[in-house]
């Protein structure tokens, strides 16, 4: 049976070039890349270039970027690093209720220590609006989270107008964007340059799990929340892990172009939604004018888990979700006003480059079972 | 040229076992261990196989173990978790002052928010008296940390003995032990009996970069340093570089037994000790019965990074001194005593499997070209 994978906001297979780069590092160039010897050197080489690479891609420079171990651990120290900075100048904290569980534990975690933080509920498209942004944010907000493109649904939100909202309110506060779900899928460097501090991560555009990076733009002071040694400026210290760090390098060289890639899934998103609105009992969760590589479907009827498990007998791999929550209601769906029995039925479809209209057909077809199926055993 | 590593304690090459796993799991099982398919199961599978597989090796329950980005992020997890979780209780920490840099960078973050810390310092031979321990601890002690093995002169401490002096002030205090040194070479169960808090990392045993653990004892209360998702039962959430802990339990499974294992590289280790020591100018740093596989000298009059370029020029890999410091001053060497000339002088030799007595006729030859070449152009 061929496997069908669409679940590819969840995580990717890692692409060739990334997988050989990699087995190059752990097998040849092995070097630890603080070691002063060539062997260290040879894996620091391999580091920076990377470093280069992520930075070219999102216009940054390489001294703004800061490797980490992937989106949970940049999203802390964005967001907690950034509120143990400036908390002398104010405790209060903007960020949206649908951002990833790493964004909004760390918020908790700040609420204990006694900051103040806002959540900005999203209207029903899931889109937080630039006038609640302009309202909640004042001279004691030290900070601003709010994700590039929701993990679940992939509303855009309006990240670039951020820094009209802080600085017509006159707040020192800094502008966080997690990126894990736009990487690789819309061009970063505008975003980028409004905001300070920006997440990314290498499992989701084909490279290795255990790696991500933070932009951390020149001048904006935030506290480490692991200390150590000398690597990464003391920001980020232990051991860089080279082999994933060189695979994200070379996962990010292998990405399409940019619009390229964007239209092809675009042309996938169409054809699939035309294909689902003919079957009855499927509604679009996910709005208009989003992020293409994520479409949130709702099954009524039928609890999620139950056609996930319908799918995966055929070989569809799809979630019901975001994996990071395991089978738990969605608070993304909660948010944007869905009732009970959309939200239970769920299913997130999210396409990467190695997807084709052929996997589209396959999945309509199985969905079409999987209601006759499912709705008669009921 | 043949190239001989000699810096094993800086990091390891990757044994076949786990980079071919590491492989496997990157372009066939690339599942996020999260998903609730079949993919993610598959992968879901390999982490906790492998979190079986440690935990076997070291006498644990694999509910006690949490996988981490290393060595340094366990470290941090162990000390700054058990600090902020039991700080109602006390503020004072006793920490060695020849700890990995993780551990003391930690503390000094601790000091800085208030809390106590007690630098223990060492013998001659870089022990921890028992009687100081017992002397530093109190009734307001929360967290002992002591390295099983120095990562600069592989000194063994007395880590067993912690929970006597513990008990005998009556101190409420945890105890944490940094065993990434000691990790594949000493057989753990004994002293990770005898503690609350383990760490170790894969890099250093043949395994990747990019991933280590904690065990955390079980009822053992510690506040995680990152927030997010409810992987890992919320100690350390993001999704599990399934990849990297999979080849990790690879690595483990690959070790040969630990006694062989020892009796070979201790084999190694004095027939090394037996040639340098023919070889005017050279003095062994690392005391009596130390870990054998670490080998710290000296080479009086010709400056560490100097010797360690030239032999680098002959294929020869070697340490100045731990790679987390790059060339700065060594903290273990000045508290063992050592006069500047033999600090500014130090190379770290640290075997491991892949080295042979050949390696060692070749590394003792290139040193005494090295010092008649060196101290001649002096």
């Amino acid at each position: 049976m061929r496997e069908i994978y669409l679940d590819n906001s969840a995580t990717t297979v890692t692409c060739k070039e990334a997988a050989e780069k990699i087995s190059e590092l752990l097998t040849e160039k092995y070097g630890n890349p603080s070691s002063l010897h060539a062997k260290g050197l040879q894996a620091e080489y391999e580091v920076e270039n990377a470093r280069k690479v992520l930075a070219a891609h999102i216009g940054a420079s390489p001294d703004e970027i800061f490797f980490t171990s992937g989106g949970t651990e940049s999203n802390n120290l964005a967001v907690i690093g950034a509120a143990a900075a400036h908390k002398r100048t104010g405790k209060r904290i903007v960020v949206s209720a649908i951002e990833h569980s790493s964004v909004l534990e760390s918020a908790k975690y700040l609420e204990e220590q006694g900051f103040d933080v806002v959540y900005l509920q999203p209207d029903g498209s899931g889109r937080i609006r630039e006038e609640d942004i302009i309202d909640a944010v004042d001279e004691k907000t030290i900070l601003v989270s709010l994700m590039t493109a929701n993990n679940e649904i992939g509303t855009l939100q309006p990240v670039s107008s951020i820094r009209r909202a802080v600085k017509l309110k006159k707040s020192p506060a800094l502008i966080h964007t997690d990126a894990v779900q736009a990487l690789g899928k819309l061009d970063l460097k505008q975003i980028r340059s409004s905001v300070d501090l920006l997440t990314v991560s290498a499992h989701k555009i084909h490279g290795p799990k255990g790696t991500g990076a933070i932009y951390i733009k020149k001048g904006i002071r935030i506290i480490p929340i692991i200390h150590g040694g000398e690597q990464q400026k003391r920001i980020r210290p232990g051991t860089e892990a080279s082999e994933l760090i060189a695979g994200f390098g070379a996962a990010i060289s292998a990405l399409p172009d940019i619009r390229e890639g964007h239209k092809q899934i675009a042309e996938l998103n169409d054809y699939c939604k035309q294909r689902l609105k003919a079957i009855n009992g499927v509604y679009i969760n996910s709005p208009e004018d989003c992020l293409p590589y994520i479409l949130n479907i709702s099954v009524c009827g039928i609890r999620s888990e139950t056609m996930l498990h319908f799918l995966e007998a055929h070989g569809i791999y799809v979630s019901s979700g975001s994996a990071c929550a395991k089978g738990k209601k969605s608070h993304v769906l909660s948010a944007i006003g869905l009732d009970n029995k959309r939200i239970d039925s769920a299913i997130r479809i999210s396409f990467s480059r190695y997807n084709c209209a052929e996997d589209i057909d396959c999945l309509c077809a199985a969905l079409e079972s999987g209601i006759a199926a499912l709705a008669k055993s009921k």
